[in-house]
């Protein structure tokens, strides 16, 4: 996806980007006076639009179902890819799952209001940390049209205004999504700016998005990476992106065995195309031996090609040998890089070094080794005895998650509703002056 | 300032940039591995750093006061006016003060490894979000020395790594501040580029600060709006930057008059010149006939010049009338704006839209008044019946800032120790799979 034409002059005519200028600025102003609104709407109000949302959402099954048709027609004629078709499609067991998410969204609890700190100094102040809403949350994604509504949503509950530019692809689809989402802030009595769409697939207007900052707070690009890169290249915004998933499962010298072959397995096989699989396994010299061998065995029986190291394949048969290229390598594939280490300490250096301090798991009975690693493991989630595909907002208990963030500001990990808050310091006083 | 050149061709040969750049890839390469090991350093390590690095400043005043001594006289040289120059200076009791404060910080209590909410899933899996450093800062900041000490300690107390770039101005002063620092690293065991000044007063050095992602985590600006501004156009790392503080002062209906007078007037004439002093007096018209007079006099008698809205000239004299940029104006100067608004409402409009969502305060006895006023005003720091002049890290308990942030993003208001770091997720299974 192309953000900005490369060659603007040749394509359109500059009144055309001054138009969508204007358009993009006129909708960053209407969120900004939504969220002034949203800011100040009780947790009731909020919950009610959610859950008249996911009621308009399934009475008007029909009119997505037929806005969706057109955007499959048109990437069929395209010649899209079958699996980029599929991520397109809704349809009615899709549909109710949108909605139901809208549903469990409702019933979390609301993030803003809370009180996160109190405290009194000696002259009398009392000071309080309030958690309050960001403003406004551009949101950039590709082609599912779930987004639309799990993006709206959650926005919403933290009293967040929200622009959403889906992709070219779900065009048809997102804005009937976006109609049902509009009849529930209606029914709350809450602004239709809440959550806006942009009502053009021009990729100009993304530019603009991008550079808004009077307008738009965050910045959140979900899709592969050229596209998160250039929104981080290009955003003059703060972004809570995800860029890679380059996960590790360490196998410690203190492993049990069974655990060892199921987490490992399960890190990689559950789903091999999420940000939370495994890329690379690492074993503890001490037990290579004994462990690699049957823990490469079920990789394999479970259809997972092997790359592993001159220590590995010495161990283990049936396995390519891995370049250096390898271990920075996010395949997304039925593919798994296998090295042996010494020990946590080797497994530590090679996380930091090669890692995308996204999420990385140790196994192991060695409580000591275990605390090392999620110690000394720089990265947003590090697991003890659990697989890494748990890297996801719903097994956090957050409910929903609009990305998984790589970056260390504001967000880290996943980014449930919480993570779109800021806050404010609500000072009280007797008539204190500052001496 | 001026943070890069603006014509390189004209003033460097291109191999110096090379240079330059070379030069600061290579200290931001040396932050990143410094950081690493100060996220495991102790508490207890941290803190004799800071307590050797106030020694060592006290046993070196006499190398510091002769470094200063030259940056005095370049600035005599330049022609600096007596006020710049006066926030170069330093004396034997100014580097006491920079001495304790360090002090200060060591007795803060440490941030880093306190477990910030910990939860258990029904699968058993074991969650906690425990507060790690940010990584590496850089702090671009202007004449003041004691920044060099003040920021470089924080950051360390935290957990960071920092690259100070103080402005040329100060070169020797910092350089020896730096110095002292570092003896204070070594007697701890801590590596020095934990704290590192960038060796030259080559303003391309800050263009690639800026842009350095993979080594660099967060800027800090300390200065004018030129420099921060610039900060905020050209970095490709987040900022936390403090803009404006257009801080207001509401006396409400409900005021107490002799509260009125002392924080009006503390507010606006304890200090000019600092963010959190008051730009515009708000009264409420229900009560301005009676309030007004005595406030005005008594901010006049403290030698503010006034500027006020046609209703407030009707009712106090002396005033100047206040054109429409006046409500806009931050003017660090003994003059304040007074506009008489319609109530609370009419108080929170005014301010939502004039000011700069950095401090604002309410006068009044009336209960309800203050809560919706502490609510509905979007700014970092809202208080009730106390001076806007509060708007400070000592005075939040904080122990000492390294600025004050108007952004909404991470942190917010004064940034201390605590708003230094970031948090990762530590979770804890007995071999859970994902199903």
């Amino acid at each position: 996806m192309s953000l900005v034409d490369d060659k603007p002059g040749l394509s359109r005519a500059p009144a055309a980007q001054t138009d969508i200028d204007a358009m993009m600025l006129e909708i960053g102003r209407r969120a900004r006076a939504a969220a002034a609104v949203l800011a100040l709407a009780s947790s009731e109000q909020k919950d009610k639009a959610l859950h008249a949302a996911a009621a308009a959402l399934r009475a008007d099954t029909p009119a997505i179902l037929a806005a969706n048709a057109k955007d499959i027609a048109a990437a069929r004629e395209k010649g899209l890819r079958d699996s980029l078709v599929d991520r397109l499609l809704l349809d009615a067991g899709r549909l109710e799952g949108i909605a139901a998410g809208l549903e469990v969204v409702a019933g979390l609890p609301d993030p803003v209001g809370a009180t996160m700190a109190a405290w009194e100094r000696p002259n009398g102040l009392k000071f309080e940390r309030r958690r309050v809403p960001l403003g406004v949350i551009g949101i950039i994604y590709e082609s599912r049209p779930n987004v639309t509504a799990d993006a709206g949503s959650l926005c919403l509950k933290a009293g967040n205004a929200a622009i959403l530019r889906g992709g070219s692809e779900s065009y048809h689809s997102s804005t009937a999504i976006v109609a049902a989402l509009h009849k529930g802030l209606r029914e709350a009595g809450l602004p239709e700016d809440a959550i806006q769409s942009v009502p053009t697939t021009d990729r100009a207007a993304v530019g603009k998005l991008l550079t808004m900052p009077q307008y738009v707070d965050v910045i959140v690009p979900r899709g592969g990476r050229s596209l998160i890169e250039r929104v981080q290249n290009e955003s003059r915004v703060p972004v809570f992106a995800h860029l890679d998933g380059l996960c590790h499962v360490y196998l410690d010298a203190g492993a049990d065995r069974d655990k060892a072959v199921a987490i490992a397995v399960n890190a990689k096989m559950r789903r091999t195309s999420v940000c939370g699989a495994a890329e690379t396994l690492l074993v503890d010299r001490a037990v290579a031996a004994e462990l690699l061998p049957p823990v490469a065995e079920a990789l394999r029986a479970a259809g997972c090609i092997l790359r592993g190291d001159a220590a590995a394949r010495a161990i283990a048969t049936g396995m390519d040998p891995a370049s250096e290229a390898d271990w920075d390598t996010e395949y997304l594939d039925a593919i798994l890089s296998v090295a042996v280490v010494d020990g946590v300490a080797g497994a530590i250096e090679h996380i930091n070094r090669h890692g995308s301090h996204h999420t990385d798991s140790i196994v192991t009975e060695d409580a000591a080794a275990a605390e090392r690693f999620l110690s000394e493991v720089d990265s947003a989630i590090v697991l003890h005895n659990a697989s890494t595909q748990f890297a996801d907002g719903g097994e956090f208990g957050f409910g929903a998650e609009i990305g998984i963030s790589t970056g260390r500001m504001h967000a880290r990990g996943p980014v449930g509703a919480e993570q779109l808050t800021s806050f404010k310091y609500l000072v009280r006083g007797t008539g204190q002056t500052r001496p």
